[in-house]
């Protein structure tokens, strides 16, 4: 089966928006053997929508469109489809009771223009949305699949995962497989070195690198009949690049780094306490997007001043003056200090100069300490990190996430 | 002048990367004045390369394609380019010398292959490539204007912004001009609603509205000769929505809202400090993505247990047992607590249920409530949100940063 993915968005060709869609839409077709040859983008225009779709049509058995679902005017999909299709728009009942119901749940009142998100092609198969009131839909006519999603990735996202992929998946002949080994603290260039031999002679599994944001994947890939025999043939491949990544290796299931440590720490009944300066709650925001992690997480304190890491976290003002805020001294305390008032097995504390002001000669922006107290003592970890304020707030809170995943590991031997 | 920007590259089709140079190239262009009415994406397939072309050439003045420039043999691009418009490749020896002085650069050895970007269809303007080494080009045809560029994002911007875009706007007779009027508080088809009369009668200033992650813009457009007249033109109606809005309209220079409310405190030096609960630090990480917010913000406070409620922020344990650590009383309490242990002007504080778990029928996952304690009085916000956690989290975060905005607002009166 071939595909093309057909967004319907003026915001796309203006520029506001990139088609991360289109991005996310291939990346779970591949995934289950569906070819994708084409992106599309046309505006919200009657005419050249229709165009774009015959000729998709003409070229594709299977169209994945998004966007132009909604309760305006110029939201033309469904119509457009329809007309093309030779199909009816008629009333489901169902979405329309599922409009009222979300709108009551968000305290709103329902506008008349929302009725139009109900009516949907006669026959089609209705894609419950419920993270929004536009119902999606997918439409089988003369051997060729029309699919039809909202444009708002976080609606998308949900109807094409629990709906539109495991109907596809019933369909496609065989599935492509793909481990993600996940790496922090190598560069792609000095992976690439480490695995290079395997890369000149991959074959049915082929491997490929690519780094984003301080972190290195290795993607290893198999096509075959079954998940199974897929997975089965990458094995060996993945227990090999293993070995020799050793511990900067952190997953082979393409989690984030902060997921993985978050887990450590929940699996293992570790409780934590933060304290945080330049990053500002960064590292506190991403413990906590893991459900469940009050278990082990007690309190954070982000200490942007002076009176807040004395008053707080009980660093000495000595401490302070003598060594300055941005200091591995300063981070020890801070790291003993969170553990100590909030009674937790680790305290991890960070601070350093994000930028872009606040640097001089001798402490520059991008320097960052951490510091990891736990049981048997204080590990610390200075940075000395390039690039804007995402960028290094981003990195500190990687190191952080590593130092405390290293640690968790070394303590279970 | 109308434009399609046609991407070659089998590594967009897999959802490895995103499109973001058609985001990128598609502002550039909107904002010469030039229409962009199609993106499209193909493979390294020379087939359906030439049948793409062929489409964009059907129906577009200019054709802006990016990637397949490489030294690779599945770089197809020129050579497709050439067949299509019937031009020859030829040496532009300039761009020889230019490559193996960039091989010298980096201390690379030239491969042989490597001769093959310097080939350039006849009588094309050369498009200098001072980060890698494929020059592009803009080829004049029949009316046409062909434009290939390279496929890297490092690479490709700078020869856009440098050489392609100032060949194209002595092409072009005007110029469009665009306001983005951020608005949060009203849903989009509440919103339409509001200027439904005034999207009716819309002519030379175009309006459009678009809801993502629980704010909605309103994008106004004037097509000029010059800039200073678009903007002129646009005035009118921006004042007319404006004051439909009201206080919900938080931007009219497209910012968001959190660096909207985070301005106004640094510009009115209201210091603040933040408790946190189910947000976990979002709402501070969010402050200090603000360079110099440590002006004004103090300490947060991420007070994930009761212990730390009661320790950190002088919630009085007879409040949790009584209402819950989540019920508008604790969220009061633990914004006067902040606000006066950091001593500051105003303190905000979150307490809800940001799911999956944890969530009972008296206090269903994304019961959420914010205080704000200020020198007058505390205000509070319940909030009922549904979604994932990721969502709640952000619209919490969000209505935190509009309780602060419309505070400071009625402030300084």
């Amino acid at each position: 089966m071939n595909a093309e993915i057909l967004a319907v968005g003026t915001e796309l060709l203006m520029g506001q928006i990139a088609n991360t869609n289109a991005q996310y839409i291939s990346k779970k077709l591949n995934d289950i053997g569906v070819n994708v040859y084409y992106h599309s983008v046309v505006g919200d225009n009657p005419i050249r929508l229709k165009d774009s779709l015959l000729a998709a049509l003409k070229r594709s058995d299977l169209v994945v469109m998004t966007g132009g679902l909604g309760p305006t005017q110029d939201d033309i999909t469904k119509e457009t489809v329809s007309e093309v299709l030779g199909k009816k728009l008629v009333l489901h009942e169902e979405s329309l009771e599922r409009i009222k119901t979300f709108f009551n749940r968000i305290n709103r009142k329902m506008t008349d223009n929302n009725v139009k998100q109900a009516y949907l092609p006669e026959g089609c198969i209705v894609v419950e949305n419920n993270n929004g009131t536009a119902p999606g839909c997918i439409v089988e006519n003369n051997g060729k699949i029309v699919v039809m999603l909202p444009g708002p990735p976080p609606e998308m996202i949900p109807m094409l995962d629990d709906t539109v992929i495991p109907y596809l998946r019933e369909k496609s002949e065989y599935r492509i497989v793909s481990k993600y080994l996940r790496v922090f603290g190598i560069g792609e260039s000095q992976l690439e070195e480490l695995i290079m031999d395997l890369i000149d002679k991959q074959e049915r599994v082929t491997i490929a690198t690519y780094a984003k944001d301080g972190q290195v994947t290795v993607r290893l890939t198999a096509k075959s009949k079954k998940e199974d025999e897929g997975l089965c043939e990458i094995l060996p491949l993945q227990n090999e690049i293993a070995s020799r990544l050793k511990d900067a290796l952190y997953s082979t299931e393409n989690e984030e780094l902060e997921f993985v440590a978050s887990k450590m720490l929940l699996d293992n009944n570790i409780t934590i306490a933060t304290a945080e300066s330049c990053t500002g709650g960064l590292i506190s925001t991403r413990l906590t997007d893991i459900p469940g992690i009050s278990k082990v997480f007690k309190r954070g304190i982000i200490s942007y001043s002076n009176e807040s890491k004395i008053e707080n976290l009980g660093v000495r003002p000595e401490t302070l003056e003598r060594y300055g805020a941005v200091s591995s001294q300063t981070a020890i305390e801070m790291a003993e200090g969170v553990k100590k008032i909030a009674s937790t097995d680790i305290g991890i504390a960070v601070t350093g100069i994000a930028g872009p002001d606040g640097g001089t000669d001798e402490k520059p922006v991008g320097l960052i300490y951490i510091a990891l107290a736990h049981n048997s003592g204080t590990e610390t970890r200075e940075l000395r990190l390039t690039g804007n304020r995402i960028r290094i707030r981003n990195m500190t809170s990687l190191n952080a996430f590593d130092m405390i995943r290293k640690y968790v590991m070394k303590m279970k031997g």
